[in-house]
Protein backbone atom coordinates (compact mmCIF):
# COMPACT_ATOMS: atom_id res chain seq x y z
CA UNK A 1 0.00 0.00 0.00
CA UNK A 2 1.30 3.47 -0.87
CA UNK A 3 1.82 5.61 1.92
CA UNK A 4 0.51 8.55 2.09
CA UNK A 5 2.77 12.40 1.35
CA UNK A 6 3.71 14.16 4.49
CA UNK A 7 5.56 17.89 3.63
CA UNK A 8 6.72 20.76 6.26
CA UNK A 9 5.77 24.90 4.70
CA UNK A 10 8.47 26.83 6.64
CA UNK A 11 6.27 29.81 6.21
CA UNK A 12 2.57 30.98 5.54
CA UNK A 13 4.00 32.72 2.36
CA UNK A 14 5.00 29.32 1.19
CA UNK A 15 1.72 27.70 1.55
CA UNK A 16 0.24 28.08 -1.92
CA UNK A 17 3.06 25.66 -3.22
CA UNK A 18 1.17 23.03 -2.39
CA UNK A 19 -2.19 21.55 -2.78
CA UNK A 20 -2.91 20.84 0.30
CA UNK A 21 -7.09 19.85 -0.47
CA UNK A 22 -7.97 16.71 1.23
CA UNK A 23 -5.17 17.11 3.30
CA UNK A 24 -4.27 17.16 7.13
CA UNK A 25 -3.12 20.49 8.00
CA UNK A 26 -1.14 20.85 11.23
CA UNK A 27 -0.85 24.58 12.65
CA UNK A 28 2.48 25.09 14.30
CA UNK A 29 2.97 28.41 16.46
CA UNK A 30 5.06 26.97 19.22
CA UNK A 31 5.68 30.63 20.71
CA UNK A 32 2.69 30.94 21.63
CA UNK A 33 -0.16 30.46 20.15
CA UNK A 34 -0.48 26.84 19.84
CA UNK A 35 1.47 26.06 23.12
CA UNK A 36 -1.48 28.07 24.53
CA UNK A 37 -4.47 26.62 22.90
CA UNK A 38 -2.88 23.29 24.21
CA UNK A 39 -3.20 24.34 27.36
CA UNK A 40 -6.37 25.69 27.68
CA UNK A 41 -7.89 22.96 26.03
CA UNK A 42 -5.86 20.31 28.23
CA UNK A 43 -6.96 22.41 31.35
CA UNK A 44 -10.74 21.88 30.44
CA UNK A 45 -11.89 25.05 28.34
CA UNK A 46 -14.90 24.43 26.19
CA UNK A 47 -13.14 25.44 23.02
CA UNK A 48 -11.47 28.32 21.70
CA UNK A 49 -11.95 30.84 19.03
CA UNK A 50 -9.03 32.18 17.07
CA UNK A 51 -10.02 35.38 15.38
CA UNK A 52 -7.43 37.48 13.75
CA UNK A 53 -8.47 40.85 14.85
CA UNK A 54 -8.94 42.43 18.78
CA UNK A 55 -11.98 43.71 17.49
CA UNK A 56 -13.33 40.16 16.52
CA UNK A 57 -11.75 39.05 19.34
CA UNK A 58 -13.97 42.04 21.60
CA UNK A 59 -17.03 41.40 19.60
CA UNK A 60 -16.95 37.70 19.76
CA UNK A 61 -16.60 37.73 23.64
CA UNK A 62 -19.29 40.18 24.15
CA UNK A 63 -21.64 37.32 21.91
CA UNK A 64 -20.20 34.86 23.29
CA UNK A 65 -21.52 33.51 26.90
CA UNK A 66 -18.98 32.46 30.01
CA UNK A 67 -16.01 33.40 27.34
CA UNK A 68 -12.70 35.02 28.19
CA UNK A 69 -10.78 37.51 25.60
CA UNK A 70 -6.85 37.07 25.56
CA UNK A 71 -4.07 38.89 23.27
CA UNK A 72 -0.90 40.47 23.61
CA UNK A 73 0.83 42.66 21.54
CA UNK A 74 5.18 43.50 23.02
CA UNK A 75 4.55 41.12 25.64
CA UNK A 76 1.46 43.26 27.38
CA UNK A 77 -2.38 42.24 27.22
CA UNK A 78 -3.89 44.24 24.41
CA UNK A 79 -6.19 46.84 26.13
CA UNK A 80 -10.22 46.08 26.12
CA UNK A 81 -8.96 42.11 26.18
CA UNK A 82 -9.15 40.63 29.75
CA UNK A 83 -6.20 37.82 29.53
CA UNK A 84 -2.76 37.51 27.28
CA UNK A 85 -1.17 34.88 25.45
CA UNK A 86 0.67 33.21 28.02
CA UNK A 87 -0.12 29.57 28.64
CA UNK A 88 0.75 30.40 32.13
CA UNK A 89 -2.92 32.22 32.76
CA UNK A 90 -5.12 29.51 31.74
CA UNK A 91 -4.96 26.75 34.71
CA UNK A 92 -8.08 24.93 35.26
CA UNK A 93 -9.18 27.00 37.63
CA UNK A 94 -9.50 29.99 35.10
CA UNK A 95 -10.43 28.38 32.24
CA UNK A 96 -12.31 25.13 32.51
CA UNK A 97 -15.90 25.46 31.25
CA UNK A 98 -15.19 28.67 29.35
CA UNK A 99 -14.99 29.80 25.84
CA UNK A 100 -10.97 31.39 24.90
CA UNK A 101 -11.57 34.07 22.18
CA UNK A 102 -7.68 34.62 21.54
CA UNK A 103 -6.35 36.74 18.96
CA UNK A 104 -3.00 35.66 17.09
CA UNK A 105 -1.51 37.18 14.43
CA UNK A 106 1.09 34.55 12.68
CA UNK A 107 -1.02 31.31 13.75
CA UNK A 108 -4.84 32.46 13.34
CA UNK A 109 -3.78 33.60 9.46
CA UNK A 110 -2.37 30.08 8.70
CA UNK A 111 -5.33 28.64 9.80
CA UNK A 112 -7.41 30.89 8.08
CA UNK A 113 -5.30 29.91 4.88
CA UNK A 114 -5.72 26.42 5.20
CA UNK A 115 -9.42 26.76 5.48
CA UNK A 116 -9.70 28.87 2.55
CA UNK A 117 -7.48 26.59 0.78
CA UNK A 118 -9.54 23.09 1.14
CA UNK A 119 -7.69 21.42 3.91
CA UNK A 120 -9.94 18.62 5.42
CA UNK A 121 -8.91 18.69 8.69
CA UNK A 122 -6.74 21.52 10.84
CA UNK A 123 -5.44 20.51 14.33
CA UNK A 124 -3.12 22.60 15.59
CA UNK A 125 0.18 21.16 17.60
CA UNK A 126 3.35 22.53 20.19
CA UNK A 127 5.59 20.97 21.39
CA UNK A 128 3.22 20.29 24.70
CA UNK A 129 0.83 18.34 22.87
CA UNK A 130 3.18 16.19 20.69
CA UNK A 131 1.78 12.73 21.01
CA UNK A 132 -1.42 13.42 20.91
CA UNK A 133 -0.94 15.45 17.50
CA UNK A 134 1.38 12.33 16.50
CA UNK A 135 -0.79 9.13 17.34
CA UNK A 136 -3.78 11.34 15.44
CA UNK A 137 -1.57 11.67 11.90
CA UNK A 138 -0.30 8.35 12.52
CA UNK A 139 -4.48 7.15 11.95
CA UNK A 140 -5.64 9.29 9.06
CA UNK A 141 -4.15 7.52 6.45
CA UNK A 142 -3.88 11.03 4.73
CA UNK A 143 -1.43 13.58 3.15
CA UNK A 144 -0.58 15.61 5.72
CA UNK A 145 0.66 18.89 5.46
CA UNK A 146 2.81 20.51 8.57
CA UNK A 147 2.37 24.15 8.65
CA UNK A 148 4.80 26.56 10.71
CA UNK A 149 3.39 30.29 11.22
CA UNK A 150 6.57 31.53 10.99
CA UNK A 151 6.82 35.33 12.50
CA UNK A 152 5.62 37.58 9.74
CA UNK A 153 6.24 35.17 7.42
CA UNK A 154 9.80 34.93 8.19
CA UNK A 155 10.96 31.31 8.76
CA UNK A 156 11.59 30.31 12.34
CA UNK A 157 13.77 27.89 14.57
CA UNK A 158 10.76 26.63 17.02
CA UNK A 159 8.38 26.21 14.47
CA UNK A 160 10.71 24.01 12.46
CA UNK A 161 11.88 22.05 15.41
CA UNK A 162 8.55 20.88 16.26
CA UNK A 163 7.63 19.89 12.12
CA UNK A 164 10.78 17.85 13.01
CA UNK A 165 9.74 15.94 16.32
CA UNK A 166 6.19 15.40 14.66
CA UNK A 167 8.47 14.08 11.95
CA UNK A 168 11.33 11.98 13.99
CA UNK A 169 7.76 10.11 15.64
CA UNK A 170 5.92 9.54 12.38
CA UNK A 171 8.01 9.36 9.44
CA UNK A 172 7.28 5.54 9.18
CA UNK A 173 3.68 5.75 8.34
CA UNK A 174 4.58 8.13 5.17
CA UNK A 175 6.16 9.08 2.31
CA UNK A 176 8.22 12.25 2.63
CA UNK A 177 10.14 13.96 -0.37
CA UNK A 178 10.59 17.13 0.93
CA UNK A 179 13.79 18.94 1.93
CA UNK A 180 12.16 21.21 4.46
CA UNK A 181 10.74 17.93 6.22
CA UNK A 182 14.44 16.29 6.14
CA UNK A 183 15.84 19.92 7.83
CA UNK A 184 13.36 19.73 9.95
CA UNK A 185 13.92 16.16 11.59
CA UNK A 186 17.68 16.79 11.20
CA UNK A 187 17.45 19.81 13.61
CA UNK A 188 15.03 17.79 15.75
CA UNK A 189 17.02 15.14 16.39
CA UNK A 190 20.28 17.29 16.88
CA UNK A 191 18.91 19.15 19.95
CA UNK A 192 15.85 17.27 21.30
CA UNK A 193 18.59 16.75 24.12
CA UNK A 194 19.48 19.94 24.54
CA UNK A 195 15.91 21.36 23.28
CA UNK A 196 16.15 24.65 26.51
CA UNK A 197 19.37 25.80 25.17
CA UNK A 198 19.02 25.75 21.99
CA UNK A 199 15.85 27.13 21.99
CA UNK A 200 17.76 30.50 23.53
CA UNK A 201 18.97 31.18 20.61
CA UNK A 202 16.13 31.78 18.53
CA UNK A 203 14.84 35.44 17.55
CA UNK A 204 12.28 34.68 18.66
CA UNK A 205 13.70 33.56 22.11
CA UNK A 206 15.19 37.08 22.08
CA UNK A 207 12.57 38.93 21.51
CA UNK A 208 9.90 37.77 24.27
CA UNK A 209 12.87 37.30 27.09
CA UNK A 210 12.91 41.21 27.17
CA UNK A 211 9.25 41.20 28.49
CA UNK A 212 10.42 38.32 30.75
CA UNK A 213 8.79 35.60 29.55
CA UNK A 214 11.52 32.84 29.77
CA UNK A 215 9.26 30.46 32.07
CA UNK A 216 6.89 30.64 29.34
CA UNK A 217 8.92 29.60 26.40
CA UNK A 218 10.75 26.66 28.62
CA UNK A 219 7.06 25.61 28.80
CA UNK A 220 6.49 25.56 25.46
CA UNK A 221 9.14 23.84 24.53
CA UNK A 222 8.35 20.91 26.84
CA UNK A 223 6.88 17.59 24.94
CA UNK A 224 3.18 16.33 26.17
CA UNK A 225 2.93 18.46 28.95
CA UNK A 226 -0.63 19.37 27.42
CA UNK A 227 -1.46 16.55 25.84
CA UNK A 228 -4.92 16.89 23.97
CA UNK A 229 -5.80 17.56 20.16
CA UNK A 230 -7.07 20.40 19.26
CA UNK A 231 -9.60 19.87 16.63
CA UNK A 232 -10.73 23.08 14.39
CA UNK A 233 -14.95 22.48 13.87
CA UNK A 234 -17.14 25.02 12.37
CA UNK A 235 -15.16 28.23 13.83
CA UNK A 236 -13.90 26.93 16.91
CA UNK A 237 -10.93 24.71 17.95
CA UNK A 238 -12.09 21.62 20.49
CA UNK A 239 -10.27 19.24 21.86
CA UNK A 240 -10.95 16.20 20.25
CA UNK A 241 -11.17 12.17 21.42
CA UNK A 242 -8.14 10.57 20.08
CA UNK B 1 31.95 49.81 15.42
CA UNK B 2 28.09 47.97 14.36
CA UNK B 3 28.87 44.76 12.12
CA UNK B 4 26.54 45.05 9.09
CA UNK B 5 23.66 42.03 9.35
CA UNK B 6 23.19 38.91 7.30
CA UNK B 7 20.18 37.29 6.37
CA UNK B 8 19.17 33.90 4.66
CA UNK B 9 16.40 34.15 2.18
CA UNK B 10 15.51 30.03 1.93
CA UNK B 11 13.31 30.94 -1.10
CA UNK B 12 12.81 33.14 -3.47
CA UNK B 13 9.38 33.90 -2.79
CA UNK B 14 10.23 35.54 0.59
CA UNK B 15 12.48 37.63 -0.80
CA UNK B 16 9.70 40.50 -0.42
CA UNK B 17 10.26 40.09 3.51
CA UNK B 18 13.65 42.53 3.37
CA UNK B 19 14.71 45.15 1.82
CA UNK B 20 18.05 44.43 0.25
CA UNK B 21 18.51 47.60 -0.69
CA UNK B 22 22.03 48.67 -1.46
CA UNK B 23 22.95 44.92 0.31
CA UNK B 24 25.01 42.66 -1.15
CA UNK B 25 23.14 39.46 -2.79
CA UNK B 26 24.52 36.12 -2.86
CA UNK B 27 22.70 33.72 -5.53
CA UNK B 28 22.96 30.24 -4.32
CA UNK B 29 21.82 27.71 -6.96
CA UNK B 30 23.84 24.68 -6.23
CA UNK B 31 22.46 21.67 -8.48
CA UNK B 32 23.70 23.39 -10.56
CA UNK B 33 23.65 26.20 -12.03
CA UNK B 34 25.65 28.85 -10.06
CA UNK B 35 28.60 25.69 -9.97
CA UNK B 36 28.56 25.65 -13.48
CA UNK B 37 29.03 29.49 -13.57
CA UNK B 38 31.83 29.21 -11.05
CA UNK B 39 33.48 26.44 -13.32
CA UNK B 40 33.23 28.07 -16.38
CA UNK B 41 34.82 31.69 -15.31
CA UNK B 42 37.35 29.60 -13.54
CA UNK B 43 38.02 27.67 -16.18
CA UNK B 44 38.54 31.31 -18.60
CA UNK B 45 34.84 31.70 -19.98
CA UNK B 46 35.27 35.93 -20.30
CA UNK B 47 31.38 36.60 -19.38
CA UNK B 48 28.24 34.47 -18.33
CA UNK B 49 24.95 36.16 -19.92
CA UNK B 50 22.33 34.17 -17.55
CA UNK B 51 18.82 34.22 -19.34
CA UNK B 52 15.64 33.07 -18.11
CA UNK B 53 13.84 32.02 -21.63
CA UNK B 54 15.44 29.91 -23.90
CA UNK B 55 14.02 32.11 -26.69
CA UNK B 56 16.23 35.01 -24.98
CA UNK B 57 18.93 32.01 -25.04
CA UNK B 58 19.16 31.89 -28.95
CA UNK B 59 18.77 35.12 -29.72
CA UNK B 60 21.80 36.52 -27.41
CA UNK B 61 23.48 33.93 -28.92
CA UNK B 62 23.41 34.77 -32.14
CA UNK B 63 23.85 38.43 -31.63
CA UNK B 64 26.96 37.21 -29.51
CA UNK B 65 30.52 36.84 -31.15
CA UNK B 66 32.78 33.65 -30.07
CA UNK B 67 29.79 32.69 -27.74
CA UNK B 68 27.86 29.25 -26.55
CA UNK B 69 24.47 28.51 -25.74
CA UNK B 70 23.11 26.98 -22.73
CA UNK B 71 20.82 25.14 -20.91
CA UNK B 72 18.99 21.88 -19.59
CA UNK B 73 15.34 20.25 -19.12
CA UNK B 74 14.99 16.78 -17.68
CA UNK B 75 18.78 16.58 -17.69
CA UNK B 76 18.79 17.09 -21.18
CA UNK B 77 20.23 19.77 -23.48
CA UNK B 78 16.94 21.53 -24.60
CA UNK B 79 16.88 21.61 -28.72
CA UNK B 80 18.30 24.67 -30.63
CA UNK B 81 20.94 25.19 -27.50
CA UNK B 82 24.31 23.62 -27.87
CA UNK B 83 25.73 22.52 -24.32
CA UNK B 84 23.52 21.44 -21.20
CA UNK B 85 23.88 22.99 -17.30
CA UNK B 86 26.54 20.59 -16.25
CA UNK B 87 30.28 22.18 -14.90
CA UNK B 88 31.68 19.51 -16.68
CA UNK B 89 30.94 20.56 -19.86
CA UNK B 90 33.28 23.74 -19.65
CA UNK B 91 36.67 22.28 -19.16
CA UNK B 92 39.67 25.11 -20.61
CA UNK B 93 39.39 23.74 -23.91
CA UNK B 94 35.82 24.27 -24.91
CA UNK B 95 35.69 27.55 -22.90
CA UNK B 96 38.42 30.15 -22.16
CA UNK B 97 37.84 33.20 -23.87
CA UNK B 98 33.85 32.30 -25.02
CA UNK B 99 30.77 33.67 -23.65
CA UNK B 100 28.26 31.43 -21.90
CA UNK B 101 24.93 32.38 -22.40
CA UNK B 102 23.23 30.21 -19.70
CA UNK B 103 19.49 29.86 -19.66
CA UNK B 104 18.33 28.57 -16.01
CA UNK B 105 15.07 28.83 -14.23
CA UNK B 106 15.45 29.38 -10.66
CA UNK B 107 18.74 31.00 -10.51
CA UNK B 108 18.33 33.63 -12.68
CA UNK B 109 14.64 34.51 -11.64
CA UNK B 110 16.58 35.02 -8.12
CA UNK B 111 19.33 37.21 -9.81
CA UNK B 112 16.97 39.47 -11.54
CA UNK B 113 14.21 39.42 -8.18
CA UNK B 114 17.81 40.77 -6.83
CA UNK B 115 18.53 43.16 -9.36
CA UNK B 116 14.76 44.79 -9.44
CA UNK B 117 14.81 44.91 -5.48
CA UNK B 118 17.84 47.35 -5.80
CA UNK B 119 20.61 45.16 -4.42
CA UNK B 120 23.93 47.22 -4.86
CA UNK B 121 26.31 44.08 -5.85
CA UNK B 122 25.06 40.70 -6.83
CA UNK B 123 27.89 37.78 -7.19
CA UNK B 124 27.31 33.83 -7.21
CA UNK B 125 28.10 31.64 -5.05
CA UNK B 126 28.68 27.21 -4.91
CA UNK B 127 30.77 24.79 -2.82
CA UNK B 128 33.18 25.23 -5.67
CA UNK B 129 33.73 28.89 -5.31
CA UNK B 130 33.25 29.23 -1.45
CA UNK B 131 36.38 30.46 -0.45
CA UNK B 132 36.48 33.40 -2.89
CA UNK B 133 32.87 34.56 -2.09
CA UNK B 134 33.72 34.55 1.67
CA UNK B 135 36.41 36.08 0.64
CA UNK B 136 34.63 38.99 -0.45
CA UNK B 137 31.78 39.34 1.70
CA UNK B 138 34.23 39.56 4.60
CA UNK B 139 35.69 42.68 3.14
CA UNK B 140 32.66 44.49 2.09
CA UNK B 141 31.10 45.99 5.48
CA UNK B 142 27.85 45.73 4.28
CA UNK B 143 24.38 43.75 4.93
CA UNK B 144 24.42 40.64 3.15
CA UNK B 145 21.68 38.47 2.04
CA UNK B 146 22.27 34.85 1.23
CA UNK B 147 19.48 33.87 -1.33
CA UNK B 148 18.52 30.43 -1.95
CA UNK B 149 17.04 29.91 -5.07
CA UNK B 150 15.09 26.52 -3.94
CA UNK B 151 13.04 24.74 -6.45
CA UNK B 152 10.11 25.56 -8.25
CA UNK B 153 10.16 28.43 -4.68
CA UNK B 154 10.07 25.23 -2.23
CA UNK B 155 12.85 25.28 0.09
CA UNK B 156 15.89 22.79 -0.88
CA UNK B 157 18.37 21.77 1.39
CA UNK B 158 21.69 22.14 -0.89
CA UNK B 159 21.19 25.58 -1.30
CA UNK B 160 20.40 26.19 2.62
CA UNK B 161 23.69 23.72 3.33
CA UNK B 162 26.09 26.36 1.14
CA UNK B 163 24.49 29.50 3.21
CA UNK B 164 25.45 27.59 6.04
CA UNK B 165 28.94 27.01 4.32
CA UNK B 166 29.10 30.94 4.26
CA UNK B 167 27.94 31.66 7.59
CA UNK B 168 30.38 29.02 9.21
CA UNK B 169 33.26 31.19 7.66
CA UNK B 170 32.19 34.67 8.13
CA UNK B 171 30.02 34.91 10.45
CA UNK B 172 31.98 37.25 13.34
CA UNK B 173 32.13 39.73 10.52
CA UNK B 174 27.97 40.09 11.01
CA UNK B 175 25.51 40.81 13.49
CA UNK B 176 22.98 37.49 12.58
CA UNK B 177 19.87 37.67 14.57
CA UNK B 178 18.01 35.40 11.51
CA UNK B 179 16.57 31.78 12.43
CA UNK B 180 16.53 30.69 8.82
CA UNK B 181 20.79 31.75 8.84
CA UNK B 182 21.31 29.80 12.41
CA UNK B 183 19.43 26.39 10.60
CA UNK B 184 21.74 26.86 7.84
CA UNK B 185 24.81 26.87 9.82
CA UNK B 186 23.39 23.88 11.50
CA UNK B 187 22.71 21.63 8.88
CA UNK B 188 26.53 22.66 7.50
CA UNK B 189 28.08 22.10 10.31
CA UNK B 190 26.68 18.59 11.52
CA UNK B 191 27.01 17.34 7.46
CA UNK B 192 30.49 18.80 6.44
CA UNK B 193 32.20 15.50 7.25
CA UNK B 194 29.63 13.74 5.16
CA UNK B 195 28.61 15.71 2.71
CA UNK B 196 28.93 13.45 -0.37
CA UNK B 197 26.30 10.81 1.75
CA UNK B 198 24.13 13.86 2.96
CA UNK B 199 23.50 15.42 -0.15
CA UNK B 200 22.38 12.20 -1.45
CA UNK B 201 19.25 12.57 0.87
CA UNK B 202 18.26 15.86 -1.21
CA UNK B 203 15.00 15.68 -3.32
CA UNK B 204 17.01 17.16 -5.75
CA UNK B 205 19.61 14.53 -6.14
CA UNK B 206 16.58 11.72 -6.59
CA UNK B 207 15.39 14.10 -9.31
CA UNK B 208 18.76 14.25 -11.21
CA UNK B 209 20.67 11.30 -10.67
CA UNK B 210 18.03 9.42 -12.49
CA UNK B 211 19.98 11.08 -15.08
CA UNK B 212 23.04 9.73 -14.95
CA UNK B 213 24.35 13.08 -13.10
CA UNK B 214 25.48 11.48 -9.74
CA UNK B 215 29.22 12.85 -10.85
CA UNK B 216 27.56 16.32 -11.32
CA UNK B 217 26.18 16.57 -8.06
CA UNK B 218 29.22 15.32 -6.32
CA UNK B 219 31.31 17.65 -7.87
CA UNK B 220 28.23 20.43 -7.29
CA UNK B 221 28.87 19.25 -3.39
CA UNK B 222 32.84 20.11 -3.66
CA UNK B 223 34.51 23.07 -2.27
CA UNK B 224 37.46 25.45 -3.66
CA UNK B 225 37.50 23.38 -6.69
CA UNK B 226 36.77 26.31 -9.01
CA UNK B 227 37.57 29.11 -6.95
CA UNK B 228 36.56 32.11 -8.50
CA UNK B 229 34.13 35.32 -7.62
CA UNK B 230 31.41 35.49 -10.40
CA UNK B 231 30.14 39.18 -9.92
CA UNK B 232 27.11 40.44 -11.84
CA UNK B 233 27.89 44.07 -13.97
CA UNK B 234 25.67 45.22 -16.79
CA UNK B 235 23.77 41.87 -17.62
CA UNK B 236 26.66 39.51 -17.17
CA UNK B 237 28.57 37.69 -14.78
CA UNK B 238 32.65 37.94 -14.86
CA UNK B 239 35.43 36.90 -12.85
CA UNK B 240 35.80 39.80 -10.44
CA UNK B 241 39.47 40.83 -9.26
CA UNK B 242 38.74 39.31 -6.24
Amino acid sequence: MNKPSLYTILSPELLHLYNIKNSVVVIIDVFRATSTIATALYNGAEKIIPVDSVEKCIAIGKQTPNSITAGERDGKIIEGLQFGNSPAEYPKNIIAGKTLVLTTTNGTKLLHMALNNGADEIITGSFPNLNAVCHFLSKQNKQVFLGCSAWKNRVNLEDTLFAGAIIHQIKKYFTIHCDSSLMAEQMYTHHKKDMYAFARLTTHWHRLSQYGLEKDLEYCVTENVADVLPLYKNGSLIAANN
